[in-house]
């Protein structure tokens, strides 16, 4: 059982719209919602942290700022979670039994089985639960690293229970569109391994990479980072990321992660061999592919 | 010996200087030159293919455009070989016997010891022979490829032998001071692991997760490459590099970078261990790392 959402028109999406963790994704979305007008007549942004609280309200994001988290889903007919993958499902618990019948609960972490998982004991049937990933971001956290564009032209992967209602999951792919964004509805698992190769394999490279630099510095107690060429700033950049929400996100795509390092190492010890031995065609075949694929992401338009 | 060369005031430090491969890096030289003024009264540029010689006289990156290497060096004060790594010897030892007694050799390659090493036996007592790698790129190639401040705030690093002429290389290092670079001169077997770590294992990494990606693609008839996020993109921007410069750089660095191939390969098994079992300290600490690398890169200008 769906409440009634307005996908139609020009009107908003929602009534009330409740933000719990206005962060870089939070944060965003209240500032898309607050420039758009078509999706929420009231914005609520919920935080455990008075600084964010008192920052999310010096800059205007919502038109309630609470600390409570059962008082800022009370009214709500949407509840977007964007705490950290670790938290997801503990706040999800808690403000189930708070949130009205027939408003949508929905969450934006980067992983998708193991939130499903801790969370499914706690939902109900009136509330139809959507869970989705927008891949999109940057280095930076907090609530004044959003911005309304932030995910203008990304890919919002939305990855539903095979019992959720199709008409929140609809609602909320109307919400992702209003946002800028691209959907597409696939299955958890197969989620979470493209997650995995595309996004948490190259963090968990571009920190390792750092660590191994920083080591050999030591080791020859030499310059070694002060002459990062272009090559390993780029690693840096991803580098940079927040070290908590990363470890979360390791720890919940574990499987999928280990798979994708596994066939990663099998691939790198394959090129390792062939600078061995001088075997010039499958390098320049390796790095042909690179180019390859580098083209078909500036087709798609994101890179 | 080294000829006459002004290091001191705003006249140009060379009579003619010519520039053997007028690509990425050899036009970004010759555009500095000419904008600048003090670097050399004279452009001379040198390449193979008619192609590169009709879009560098288009360009007017230079007074004289030449196919002839042997010609093109004549009458040089410097000469510098621009060419990719494979080819620096090869080229070096043709032209050597075509220099001025007092010219100054020098090169711009990823790699020195394979570069010293092949290049040595054709080294004249009376042409000073320092080499260069001035760490500035683009994934972009070819002559259109190149700009004036490519240099700006980057190292260039010097890699003279024990026995040359030290007056050679300070002008050398005035050369690259003038095209904008801070200079460092180390030993070529430090530069070469310096440079595994910091700039091949990188592009390496890069490559070969565009292969990784792509075969889970094929493997899975999916569409893993159409949600790259952030992290796949940057790898991907590496990974657009020229094929056969990363070829040869990878085949004359080998030793050093299948060291540093092996080292980060130990450090990732680490990261998936500590993933496997739910070390949260241990990740945590990684992650910190990188963050901690980042911001003194930011410090060193050069992120």
């Amino acid at each position: 059982m769906t409440g009634h959402h307005d996908t139609t028109g020009n009107s908003p999406l929602f009534g009330t719209l409740a933000v719990i963790g206005p962060g870089l994704i939070g944060s965003s979305i209240l500032r898309r919602a607050r420039q758009d007008g078509t999706i929420a007549a009231r914005l609520v942004a919920c935080d455990a942290s008075p600084a964010v609280r008192a920052r999310v309200a010096e800059l205007g994001l919502a038109d309630r700022v609470e600390a409570d988290p059962l008082r800022a889903v009370a009214d709500a007919d949407c509840v977007i979670l964007c705490v950290p993958v670790g938290a997801v499902a503990e706040v999800g618990a808690a403000i189930l039994p708070a949130m009205k019948p027939g408003a949508i609960l929905t969450e934006v972490g980067s992983t998708k089985q193991s939130i499903i998982g801790a969370i499914t004991p706690f939902l109900r049937p009136d509330v139809p639960f959507v869970p989705t990933h927008p891949m999109a971001g940057t280095e930076y956290s907090g609530p004044d690293a959003g911005f309304a564009t932030l995910f203008d032209d990304r890919w919002c992967l939305l990855t539903p229970l095979p019992d959720t209602d199709p008409a929140a999951v609809s609602v909320i792919e109307t919400l992702w569109h209003r946002m800028g964004a691209r959907t597409r509805i696939m299955d958890a698992a197969h989620h979470d391994r493209v997650c995995a190769i595309v996004s948490h394999l190259p963090h968990l490279l571009a920190f390792t990479i750092c660590g191994t630099a920083d080591d050999l510095a030591d080791e020859t107690r030499s310059e070694v980072l002060d002459f990062a060429a272009s090559g390993f700033r780029d690693f840096t950049r991803i580098a940079a990321s927040d070290p908590v929400m990363w470890r979360d996100i390791f720890l919940n795509n574990r499987d999928a992660l280990l798979e994708m390092l596994a066939r990663f190492t099998e691939d790198a010890q394959a090129m390792a061999r062939a600078i061995r031995w001088g075997d010039e065609a499958f390098i320049v075949d390796r790095i042909e592919r690179g180019r390859r694929i580098r083209r078909s992401l500036l087709e798609n338009r994101q890179a």
